[in-house]
């Protein structure tokens, strides 16, 4: 389109491609709501107010809707949903999230460049628009785990040089960059010398090691979960990017008062496929924000033009001339589920519909090939420890205890009987626990064992391969034979969750695309997913949302203890624990 | 510097290279102020806090004054000192301002290419941090001026190219731009093309036509002069940035209650080399913008942080660590007049005196002849009008009328009598009133006549080249004799401004950098103006300000009415106006 054509068009004097007329229009440079119309030219909104005197070859009446800008998420991962791009594009785009700066760190954990490039070519065009990031972090804790790929500062340029590559992926090795860490300097310099935007991971980090890992130039962080880290972040010049679990009214009142708020920013960061059906997407954080305090002016402006601007979005994030024609109506402002949708001026949700036929992308065939591990037998999951002494005895093994906080993990110490097996080898009773064995499955010859107190009564297994971040197969059971069935289940899937009982697959969702995705359309991975957690929960393990506690578990970067392919590892002292950490015989 | 050094640094690791010690740091991301240290390594802020126990290679003790982030000008011509980069760069620094955006625009009238390259070379290494931005609108009044240059797509192009150059430079041409025209749009055009910043200069836009002009893609405003203007345009996403010329209580008021403020600015535009000394820089509309109600941090975050991210510098304009070192100590936050100032980690101003001893840049041989103009004689100032019939008469004449506001002229009519020459020709008597006549400097031989109401009783002459924008010969007088002798004593210095009386050269400043510019420091320039203004008021002038006055008096884009080489122009109905309006012969 000509600059003219706009000019001509915002004037009048060329008829307008769409007009939205009777909305209250929602403008993010002053927090104000106006009655008016919009115009828009191809791409591009030209023109806002009364318009009455402008022709336009189309008219969609907003019947007193709600006029606001299309959602901007600063930080998120496509994988999270399980969905190829064009499945997710629905299912965002119906809740009005029209932009979103994506991170395919897990994509890449498994595939590496391959992965990234075939996600960026199935992104290609669509609506939303998806800024792609190079991931930064892989494996997210380099020496606790192994994943398929490897980034340090060579796999960063090519990364950076890659056609729909915006900036670098949240740097997760925080501890890394703060302790002055070269490898991961090395990649942080790398994305430097691109004059990229640099995004950050860093929870917890505080005082001068914060400023440490800001003075290494990353100057975003959507970790932020107490008011005082938000504070701190944000004196320090972080954009602090708030994502829905982590939202409290003390944190939002922090929010609120900010007296310099552009740097303040909503997100959603990891929204599984049934939150994303049962909640939303960015609309829901932006909902749950203002339900607890926030003005709801504010609120959409953290997850429009501020996101927009973290993005270098310079034509995004607003209803006003010059921008993009990314619009949603609503019916309530504190509510914001979309009835109608427009990506880049077209109207892609109609009565909340997803209107498009957009066709499926055709992934390159190795993504369907991921799954570089042999069929397992009952054997290996036996948890045999080392002893000494050919006797029976009790062993204290170090375990994972949940906490009430989400992803939070603490260690803690158990004893377990051990019954010898009179080959220097003692076999573990781990009865009330859930036991955990991680596969490599990316070709290393490598798994770990690890426990986990709290997951109730559990009888029969779970296997899965949408493990964060190194995405190995992980398996969670009470018994040895479920848990081989379960993994076998999902390698000859190639790739996905199943929950197995005495032997019986009880359900299977294959995750064909790289062990992390269905091309499924959502609607029919949504009843796949619900059935693997009714699954689970009839086996025992109490979980709300099973899904998104197997996936996350493993995560090497979350506090406080975690299971990896390599073993269990103290995130907090950057360590790894041994599975014993003691031997008693009995007398 | 490597990025590990920082993060050491910031930690105490390793020595800092600077520690001030003992600031009252103000934060621009959320309105503070806190005692604290400041840590410096390289060119890099790293910590922030107290600093006691971070090493460091110097100390310097703020004693109890404030830290401020150098002052951010984010628009600004660095001709209007008349000084060359380096003296401009002493002045500013010695006044806080530590970066600008400047469009070179004055230069380039003159000398296309060759002089903005020049500029861009003579400011190389410089502390401030000038980022220049390529001239958009030359002529300034395309058809109604003729300059020494014509930017169009193509020299666009060229100058986006060039090194140096980081934005397109303010798009004068606003009737142009909201009409659809298609030349100034294909500038604009071609600056979209390279994804770079826009900015703007739209005096009084309003309504559609204002919105046509944002829809354009071009999105600063640096003519904000009522509330209602930055009201109007900040709701389009405007970033408005005021000078201190339209600074009042209303817009200030405007300012201070803006819910959304991140795109507010306070800057310079035009600051001669007298208002630079008396009043100061940015520092002086900071200063202004206080005392007129503006929060004082408040004021300072528009002069450094928001023109920062406004000029995309993701490392400037704030105390922080990871941001550049450009830092200043001040009394008196109200007055901030800085005894300390660092650029990039380098102290360049202490106890008010500016320290480094910077090289003269070696301008080019072509910079010295741009008069492109011969001497000229008494006859070519004669103000002959056509007469259809060989008698004495009155004409009716169309002039200049002169008003309270800066810059602000009228149209007016005044009846002149003139006396035929038997020729065809009649001799105007133009007592009362000044006479203007502008040549053509550029080799073009064109000139043009108006005459100025309200300049009271002059007697004797003034020329000057530098004439915005086209920065033609301009000269005024009471009689053809003296300004023949001021138009050939600017002619033979090279350009610069004269006041001659009774055939005498009262003052003659030269400025032979393109008809722009002394290569004199500052000093010694201020006393050679302070002459020559003096000398006008001997003439009679009744003007506060002489060199401004003059300066800007031709400028074809202000309002209403101007004078250039090519004759009289209607600014607001964008029309040539002829001098004489009608005639009546004498009974």
């Amino acid at each position: 389109m000509k600059t003219k054509q706009y000019v001509d068009a915002a004037r009048g004097k060329t008829p307008l491609d769409l007009k939205i007329v009777n909305a209250k229009v929602v403008n993010v440079f002053n927090d104000s709501i106006s009655p008016g119309d919009i115009g828009i030219l191809g791409r591009r909104i030209v023109c806002v107010g009364d318009l009455k005197d402008h022709p336009a070859k189309e008219v969609l009446d907003a019947d007193g809707r709600y006029a606001l800008p299309g959602f901007v998420d600063s930080h998120m991962h496509v994988e999270s949903s399980m969905l190829t791009p064009v499945n997710f594009a629905k299912v965002v785009l119906t809740n009005g999230t029209t932009s979103c700066a994506a991170d395919p760190h897990e994509i890449g954990n498994v595939m590496g460049f391959a992965g990234v490039k075939a996600l960026i070519e199935a992104s290609k065009d669509l609506p939303p628009h998806i800024y792609y990031y190079a991931p930064s972090t892989i494996p997210s804790a380099p020496g606790f785990e192994d994943s398929g790929f490897v980034v340090g500062a060579k796999e960063t340029e090519t990364f950076l040089n890659m056609e729909g590559i915006y900036g670098l992926g949240e740097v997760m090795d925080f501890n890394g960059v703060a302790n002055g860490e070269e490898h991961i300097l090395s990649v942080v310099e790398t994305a430097k010398r691109h004059g990229t935007i640099l995004d950050g991971h860093l929870p917890g980090l505080t005082g001068f090691p914060l400023q440490a890992y800001r003075a290494s130039g990353i100057d975003s962080d959507h970790t932020v979960n107490t008011p005082e880290k938000v504070l701190e972040d944000l004196s320090l010049g972080f954009t602090c990017q708030a994502h829905g679990a982590n939202l409290s009214p003390e944190l939002i009142r922090v929010m609120e008062e900010a007296p310099v708020s552009n740097r303040l920013c909503l997100c959603t960061d990891d929204v599984s496929l049934t939150t994303l059906f049962h909640q939303g997407h960015l609309n829901y954080v932006v909902e749950k924000a203002i339900s607890l305090g926030l003005d709801p002016l504010k609120a959409i402006r953290f997850a429009t033009i501020n996101p927009a601007d973290r993005m270098r979005l310079y034509d995004t994030g607003a209803i006003a001339p010059g921008r993009m024609a990314d619009i949603q109506l609503v019916e309530d402002l504190c509510h914001p589920k979309p009835d109608t949708v427009l990506s880049e001026g077209r109207i892609v949700v109609r009565d909340g519909a997803f209107l498009p036929d957009l066709p499926s992308y055709p992934f390159p065939e190795e993504v369907y090939h991921t799954m570089k591990i042999a069929p397992l037998k009952e054997e290996d999951f036996r948890t045999e420890i080392d002893i000494p002494e050919d006797r029976d005895g009790t062993a204290l093994v170090n375990v994972i205890r949940l906490t009430d906080i989400v992803f939070r993990t603490l260690p803690g110490q158990r004893e377990m009987p051990f019954t010898s097996r009179g080959d220097g080898k003692g076999l573990l009773d781990y009865r009330g626990l859930t036991k955990l064995t991680i596969f490599n499955r990316h070709g290393k010859d490598q798994h770990a064992f690890g426990f986990v107190e709290d997951l109730g009564d559990v009888q029969g297994a779970v296997a899965i391969t949408y493990s964060h971040d190194s995405h190995n197969l992980s398996v969670y059971g009470d018994n040895d034979s479920d848990m081989a069935a379960a993994a076998n289940a999902v390698i000859e899937a190639g790739g996905g969750f199943a929950a197995v009982q005495d032997g019986k697959v009880l359900s299977l969702v294959p995750l064909p695309v790289a062990g992390l995705l269905t091309e499924e359309d959502p609607e029919t991975m949504l009843a796949a997913s619900d059935g693997f957690c009714e699954a689970c929960r009839k086996m025992g393990f109490p979980l709300d949302n099973p899904i998104h506690f197997f996936t996350f578990l493993p995560l090497a970067v979350s506090l406080s203890i975690r299971c990896t392919d390599k073993g269990l590892i103290d995130v907090v002292h950057k360590e790894m624990l041994p599975l014993v950490a003691g031997i008693r015989y009995e007398d």
